[in-house]
């Protein structure tokens, strides 16, 4: 028998998650110089990272031999203020990635379940299937997150219901006043995992408070992460908020170090830098209605989107998504999450922009 | 019932990992400056990063709003053409501590057991305990392992036997030749987790190539680290090399970002820079000679050591410890590893050396 066989036979069956195509990547298979290429493929921030949490990464590569803070002091000192809660409500992760998987590993099992929607981020399955759990996929309702089926489709067996408000991929919202009724409606004993990953690109008509609903639902987990709107992506930076003896689990299964010490600092820094925030935001709102008015001058099908993206029909999306390769301009091809003819592009520069909608006008012609 | 009730009862049971104090906590505890406070808690490197690391590490900040490249292209040309092995062997993780945790994460599940030796690296235990599997301890020899009766505790279900080489936290060796008689032995379908996270620091006599028997091995998995020589714990990185088919295992269930930019940036130019690792070996070896002729001078047993730390007896040593943080020195109790009675010191610069002498002479005093 060898080694490989032994593993459990729900690890052999997991896919591995597929990136956005690094831009280095690009350059060596296409020979495209790297200067030349425009990404738009991650939904990262085109101002890149704050300058005030550049210093500060800076400033912590001075004693870098050193281990990380274990417990996150200063960056949990830095979001209880933010936020108005305690450290204890706190779990830090290296991206929200991890802190998806904190919460599966803490709660899934075999002989366990996990509900999300159809559509949505594919962490969701891949932590479920990871710690042997069984999915539970609901249908979307168009597009989006179909709330009365994912509450009907809890199990006995269900531990978590993931919930990415706004999606990725398909940018779809559901109201703060929606997100209350499901979560009065789902068992107590369920943990409700709220990924707000793109929060903070909300317009203020769309904004509601989750954090404020923790009182009354401890069972409530809200996911946010630094890679979005805070631009640090490289750094792998996340948190959740939720409920004491939730944290305190999560916390059990977290590595003593996951977040490294330049993410702990930057992240810091950052949370301080609301102009660099808003400006972000302003940044996408112009940009998206950039991409907006091309989609619609190309007859293309978009679905309106809350977040630093836009996920356009386009028929035969592979053959498209070359045409754009092969121009220097990477997007996110979505067949794996069921939707084979659909490209995701994320707001970039007002000039990556163009870039994009000239490539994509060439690749349809 | 309320959320965190319904989490297995493995995960209700664990003990989180408890890190060595870092400085900042000291300094608010006990209102002592940190700039006078000496840390030996942590295996930490005196010499700090390399500074063509840190040249890499500060570049890797110019595009941090990308995310990381999560198959670590770099990184593993970097490790292929130091080790001489192929890509497809290797996994990066967020520090040797992500690399045993995945390997657990891949192979345990309730059912399934762990070897692992008595007073062995803490993470053994409570990757296996996480991951709902049996842990079996087996009883030292002379504070090492002892591998003719690891080899007989190898059970049906057993997936994983991990063996640190040198150990932590008792410095103890194990000769190449034993390892690969040990690998003879096991069955070959149980992965054997060999930790070299201190390899760097075995003198020419003691040093083997694990990496040699992995053609006849294919259930072994060498794991390492760039927290220790190198400098880096702060920056996370760690790497396994083993057979592909574990590999891609290991892959499936990591998480696609888990080492950051800056990381791996830093990681790929520290491999490059010989000069700074014999150096680093270097000071060690004469930091370990002026610790342990205190020690005998002191009359204080202490377990010879092959790694960059010495873990001594002093009988009381919760309160020796006390003494020791008052006079702003921190090294690590370990009562954890079944050891209540000794402390174990970090190999620091001359002067943190001698600090810690004279601070243990008066506590002891």
């Amino acid at each position: 028998m060898s080694v490989a066989s032994k593993a459990p036979d729900y690890i052999h069956a997991i896919t591995p998650y597929p990136p956005g195509k690094p831009i280095g990547e690009l350059a060596r298979e296409m020979g495209i110089p790297e200067a030349s290429i425009v990404k738009l493929a991650s939904n990262e921030n085109p101002l890149g990272m704050s300058v005030r949490a550049k210093e500060a990464a800076v400033a912590a590569l001075v004693d870098i031999e050193r281990y990380p803070d274990g417990n996150g002091f200063e960056l949990k000192a830095a979001l209880c203020a933010r936020f108005g809660v305690q450290p204890d409500q706190i779990v830090l992760g290296n991206g929200s990635n991890d802190v998806l998987e904190l919460a599966a590993h803490a709660y899934l099992a075999p002989g366990s379940s996990a509900v999300f929607s159809r559509h949505a981020f594919a962490v969701y399955p891949l932590a479920t299937n990871a710690m042997g759990a069984r999915g539970i996929e609901v249908p979307a309702r168009a597009y989006g997150h179909d709330l009365a089926a994912m509450a009907a489709a809890v199990a006995t067996d269900t531990r978590i219901v993931f919930i990415a408000n706004p999606n990725n991929p398909t940018g779809t919202f559901v109201d703060g006043s929606e997100l209350e009724a499901f979560l009065a409606r789902v068992p107590s004993d369920v943990l409700v995992v709220l990924d707000e990953a793109y929060t903070e690109y909300l317009s203020e008509q769309q904004r509601y408070d989750s954090l404020s609903w923790l009182p009354r639902f401890p069972n409530l987990l809200v996911s946010r992460t630094m890679s979005k709107a805070y631009g640090m992506a490289g750094l792998r930076v996340g948190y959740g908020i939720g409920h004491p003896d939730v944290v305190d689990l999560m916390n059990r299964v977290r590595q003593p170090f996951n977040v490294n010490s330049v993410a702990l600092a930057a992240a810091t820094a950052a949370l301080a830098d609301e102009e660099f925030l808003a400006r972000s935001a302003d940044v996408n709102r112009r940009g998206m209605a950039q991409i907006t008015e091309a989609l619609a001058e190309l007859a293309l099908e978009w679905i309106p989107s809350a977040g630093n993206f836009v996920t356009f029909r386009v028929g035969n999306a592979a053959a498209v998504n070359l045409a754009l390769l092969k121009q220097g301009v990477i997007v996110r091809p979505i067949g794996g999450y069921g939707m084979p003819e659909w490209l995701r592009v994320s707001i970039g520069l007002p000039e990556e922009n163009a870039r994009f909608i000239t490539a994509l006008r060439q690749a349809l012609a």
